[in-house]
């Protein structure tokens, strides 16, 4: 017999688990965290505040058998990938829970170990947040992240500029299929290798924090968007809110040894779900073209690829090329909850 | 045959339903709202930031035919409460929903129109969130609620000064009694103007954010606290916090003439109900004996009662005196989750 969160309390859960992941001086300045009615951030004056939040639902984002470490560093990796793709440095987060009375303690225990473990590694601080019992059976873990960026320095979505070279870092399209391995909709032949590689990438996204910033501090970004409903999805929302459009060259984007694998096997099927496949958590850049080098260098240093996928036109909406010759638009383009 | 929120797909919820509540200059700078992959606020260089989140999720804090158009307000309020007890300004919000495919598009509408009141009401701009599916078939709503407060002029819970008094603002315990009324666990044989009044009170609490700015202002406040779990509960977080003690006059807890005329039928039995039954939002101040009359004069002016219902002492926990005499403590001490 397991003890339930119930045997620790609203308080002794965050007694023993969330404020141990309150981290002190050195990893952003705050003056009042956990234990108040609200958090005290200090905003060093040269800086502004960036802040967005995601909620992860069981049943939707995870399944009930999901490992609770890898789901609290997803929880908190999807919402880093937003502030990498302002060009932000993260600090701080708040964290809202609502779990069933009947949640295994150890499972509770797992998600602190996993936030902590990447709290350590991002130099994040948990300041606060609410913790709340759900009827339903079902778990709903709600993160908001706060970041700075310097002045008037936040790299937008709609200022990306006539010309520019469309990139992407990583790889795309890893995660929609470690997810259709997963629910068996994908039957691969593949070595377990390949299988275990693509889930590690649907479980644990890599927020290209290093790179933003790099190339950010060398104001080398013109607009950037983390590819968070597919590559394609995201790629319009750049250009919408640009008021321009884009040349994509399907054939340039770039798959992993293990997607392309099942690339070869099951050949265009399969592109609907790598470029519209959602959750890759990689950075779409638009840079200019004279600066091209300059990225490749930085990304080098960071240890992460960046390609050339395309180039933005004044026409609106995507075209699409193949091989160099314009091809049919896709008709399924991104993920979308309703 | 009604609408769902899935015939407007989430691209449209949010265009159609959230973006309207994004207001623009005066009501708090922010550089970039909902539509990138962060907002961008800029703090005065004045200022500290505050931040608060909480959760509300269907049958735990609302039933399934809980009004939407309140639902939403309740969500903004219960924050803004902690807000006021920080002695702070609100200014911006993010809302992540997680709502069922099948919810009715009215019922979205409502939810919205609730909150562009309340934005209106207490000049607050929507600045980004997240909207997502629930398979559960249960409804989740977070809000996080940033607020502006002086540097180093925010009110703790933890500075509560040996010989203060204690008061509440409004009166304590209406909300619980409301919920016992519609839930059918009081059989009131009141006017139907008592239990609209007392249901009035848990659907829509009053953040009394006017009379905390108005006394941090004059820096009357030595602490504060929101009455959230309760207000036993939470004077005892605000002693604890404080490495104080308080002796409580429980015959001096303000309540309404709703909440007296159910005291005086049912008596002792309703004050575990009273006071601790939480979800009471009103403020509980820790004030130098000195300041009580300017206290009293503000609260005038806000049009706000506010009751002194004790003194802050060196003995730690809660001394209970009912007419001067002491009196055994209370076993039930306040809402929990789990």
């Amino acid at each position: 017999m397991h003890d339930t969160i119930a045997s620790l309390g609203e308080f002794g859960l965050i007694r023993e688990l969330f404020l141990p992941l309150q981290f002190g001086e050195g990893l952003g300045e705050f003056d009042c965290g956990i234990g108040d009615d609200a958090a005290v951030l200090t905003i060093p004056r040269t800086q502004q505040l960036l802040t967005t939040v995601d909620t992860l639902v069981e049943g939707i984002h995870f399944g009930s058998d999901a490992d609770p470490f890898l789901l609290g560093q997803k929880a908190l990796r999807v919402n880093l990938a937003d502030i990498a793709a302002m060009g932000g440095v993260p600090h701080w987060y708040l964290l809202s829970l609502a779990l069933p009375a009947s949640t295994p303690l150890f499972w509770a225990r797992r998600l602190a170990e996993g936030l902590a473990e990447d709290g350590q590694r991002y130099r994040l601080s948990l300041v606060g947040g609410d913790t709340v019992a759900s009827r339903s059976g079902s778990i709903t873990i709600t993160i908001t992240l706060f970041g700075l960026v310097g002045q008037q320095r936040a790299v937008l979505r709609s200022t990306a500029q006539l010309g520019d070279r469309l990139l992407v870092s990583g790889s795309i399209g890893d995660s929609a299929l470690g997810l259709a391995c997963r629910l068996g909709r994908i039957v691969s032949p593949q070595q377990q290798d390949d299988i275990d590689y693509l889930t590690r990438r649907h479980d644990l996204p890599e927020p290209r924090l290093e790179l933003a910033q790099m190339l950010q501090d060398s104001s080398l970004l013109h607009a950037a968007i983390d590819i968070s409903d597919g590559l394609i999805a995201d790629l319009g929302h750049l250009c919408n809110q640009s008021r321009l459009g884009a040349q994509l060259h399907v054939d340039h984007i770039p798959l992993s040894a293990a997607a392309k694998r099942l690339y070869e096997r099951d050949g265009s099927a399969l592109e609907p779900l790598l470029w519209s496949g959602g959750e890759d958590y990689e950075l779409l850049l638009s840079v200019s073209p004279g600066a091209l080098e300059m990225v490749g260098h930085a990304a080098q240093r960071c240890q992460v690829t960046v390609t050339d996928i395309g180039v933005v036109v004044q026409d609106p909406g995507i075209a699409y090329y193949r091989a160099g010759q314009p091809m049919a638009p896709l008709s399924h383009t991104g993920w979308t909850h309703f």
